[in-house]
């Protein structure tokens, strides 16, 4: 390919600070698309290209291309990835799938720093499958952004074909087609979960909106920020144009220790325990199922004949996890946290083993279990691998775990009017009853 | 298996700490071997159990088992990774790889933090090859270490079948086959290189001393901590019943960045660039080779027509990625360093492309090009995929890329005088010119 080639690809950087903001759709839902459409200079959409180069190419650019104040306003690519992977003459030799899109928020931070690379290496999508990063950053934490991406550069990771980097929603989630919401406000000192949950839910609003604008119309949402059920609602509130059913918040990792802390107690390797369901909030009040849960294909209670220690112990060791972590380590799970959202991911791209099945929070309506509808709610998921899940129904229940469910669904509905004014349902109304973000999370 | 298999694996907690420091060889390296074997409880050797534990398994096992003083002298198994894993029921269904033992030392560390995660996800040795992690850390770092043995846990990852944690070099790198020698000292304000060079010497030499003593005797050691190559020939010079060819020093970063830096100046995605050597230090006087690197299959000079830049800016531009990155991103280029160890590992448990080679650190006995014995270079290597190496024979120089070379072997000679006390070779005379640490490193 030659740089002529790339002569169709104008540049959009006549973007401005100003002008980019003044175009943005911030206020109604109904013309964010055809505003952010107009407010573009008309270029040629990438896919069709057959995913060449979707900025310039310098032929002799500088190693970081990001870096004027202009710059900073739109979502550019990022240095050695301005470059075009060559696709056609890789077709000769290897069958590649589809690019695929993926956006990170909160892209400068820990949390990120692991996943991205895993991302990148093939470890979630294959490695047959190429991936284009998308990193939404702030005005702030722009400089470690193109540190980020500059890590990403001299790894040389083949599969990595274009990372951009951005401070604009409505650029950075343009056609993406997996967007991982993992950048969040931590709590202040003395700040309660009600502020914490307006002046996050106010971002995650903001970022509903720009994806129901610019991203692909089946993109899968996996929000981490905290309070990432009430979050995940109101982002999808905010997207009435994509499937509420495409919505997650994470309780992967929750999963993951409450595996864990299953296999010490029945003294068997962690790959021995399936069927592990989390229910309800991310939160203290989330119920780690061991009804349902299997350790060796045998019900948890036949094997765990220490029914007071699954009962009153067990939940919260799980609970606990980040918080201990914290205390040994002096920062808070990023390694682990990285790992669960990878896992999230790869149990929608792959098949669901036979008989087992993972825990999400996702849109309750419908629901096969009589949780209330119209809130996320942590339940047990299948998938054919297809990005789309199942709700499972074979699940039992029995007085304590209803009660538990039960005390989550409250806090779930109340931490909904407590965002009332975030997702379009009239006047916010706050009564949460007591502090329930977990040990070693912000 | 049952718990009663377990029980012909006797548990070693009669270590105390102070047995453990007196019993452990510090002086002699040829007492170094049987002294540690008198000083062990006798037990069985776990290879000869078909990878049975290697500790003792409680039936209702706590989930930090590792937190009394006591424990903190040994290298100990942790938590959910005291269980068995039960072999003899996968191998109906799968088929393994035997169990291989990596040590990496500065577990506790920015860098191991990545890269511990890499390993246990198979990006290194593949889907089919179960892994035991070994980390090395020190008494002041000890709770980290429980921290990320605890992620480690709770990333469920299954071909991670024993995570042990120990502040005891010859514990911790029993029957190892890999050694990541990761960390080492900082270097305090106003320190010099010769400070560093002694101060970081003495943690090389004694774990040289260590490998020898318990490690496998065809054990591949890559040393990370700085400097490097220097570190790497106190090594080896302390472990003298492993071969030479075994002690890589890691110059694979600099190979990338200096990958990077020649397609960005091209125009191409990196993948088009290969035949890329670091010579010499993994220093300032490191020489990143474009006479015989390649892009597309052609010589580097043919592509890029701008000479004077690849003599006067190209060398620079790799050198000064570190303190780019420290500058954008606040803190060292741990994710890369880390992308960078796995592709050194990959480099020599896969085959290497047809044509093509890697850079690594590697001990000049025997060396082709004329560069002095004795000391450790990183040079042009090719690997059958074995674990082992050749140096690369076609390779051709000019005045300028041997003048270059020269001075780096020059620095590397004066570093070794540097610490003759510490390889056995009589009294050291530091006479470093200048300070050549690479920058953004420590």
């Amino acid at each position: 390919m030659s740089v002529a080639d790339l002569t169709t690809s104008p540049v959009t950087s006549t973007y401005t600070k100003t002008s980019s903001r003044l175009h943005s759709p911030q206020l109604s839902l109904s013309s964010t698309r055809l505003s952010v459409h107009f407010s573009r200079s008309p270029r040629p959409n990438p896919r069709a290209q057959n995913f060449k180069i979707t900025c310039s190419v310098n032929q002799v650019p500088s190693p970081v291309a990001v870096q004027t104040e202009e710059a900073k306003n739109k979502s550019e690519c990022f240095g050695v990835f301005c470059q075009t992977y060559d696709l056609k003459a890789e077709e000769e030799t290897k069958s590649w799938k589809k690019l695929i899109n993926v956006a990170v928020s909160g892209a400068a931070g820990m949390i990120s720093n692991h996943l991205l690379f895993k991302l990148a290496s093939g470890e979630v999508f294959g490695p047959d499958q190429p991936i284009a990063l998308k990193l939404l950053g702030s005005e702030r934490s722009f400089q470690a952004l193109e540190g980020v991406a500059m890590e990403l550069e001299d790894s040389l990771y083949p599969l990595l074909r274009e990372v951009s980097i951005g401070i604009n929603p409505y650029e950075v989630f343009e056609e993406v087609e997996w967007a991982l919401l993992i950048g969040a406000k931590p709590r202040g000192p003395g700040m309660e979960r009600a502020g914490l949950l307006d002046i996050n839910g106010q971002i995650f609003a903001e970022q509903g909106k720009a994806l129901n604008a610019v991203a692909s119309r089946n993109v899968k949402v996996i929000v981490v920020g905290n309070p990432c059920n009430t979050n995940a609602l109101i982002c999808l509130k905010n997207a009435p144009n994509i499937p509420a059913k495409n919505f997650h918040a994470l309780t992967r990792l929750d999963e993951n220790r409450a595996k864990c802390q299953l296999a010490l107690k029945a003294g068997v390797f962690y790959d021995k325990v399936s069927n592990m369901t989390i229910w309800g909030n991310h939160s203290t009040t989330q119920v780690p199922d061991f009804l349902n849960a299997r350790i060796n294909g045998l019900p948890v209670k036949e094997v765990i004949k220490d029914h007071k220690w699954l009962e009153e112990e067990f939940t919260e060791k799980v609970q606990k996890r980040g918080g201990v972590l914290i205390q040994k380590w002096g920062r808070s799970s990023a390694a682990s946290t990285a790992v669960s959202i990878a896992d999230a991911m790869k149990s929608l791209v792959t098949p669901t083993p036979e008989g087992d099945w993972f825990s999400s929070g996702v849109y309750t309506n419908g629901n096969p279990y009589g949780i209330a509808q119209d809130i996320v709610f942590s339940m047990p998921c299948r998938s054919k691998g297809d990005g789309d899940y199942e709700l499972v129904k074979d699940v039992t229940f029995d007085k304590y775990l209803l009660k538990r469910i039960a005390k989550s669904e409250a806090e779930l509905l109340a931490e909904k009017r407590c965002v009332a004014h975030l997702t379009g349902e009239g006047v916010a109304f706050c009564d949460l009853p007591e502090d329930t973000m977990l040990p070693g999370e912000m």
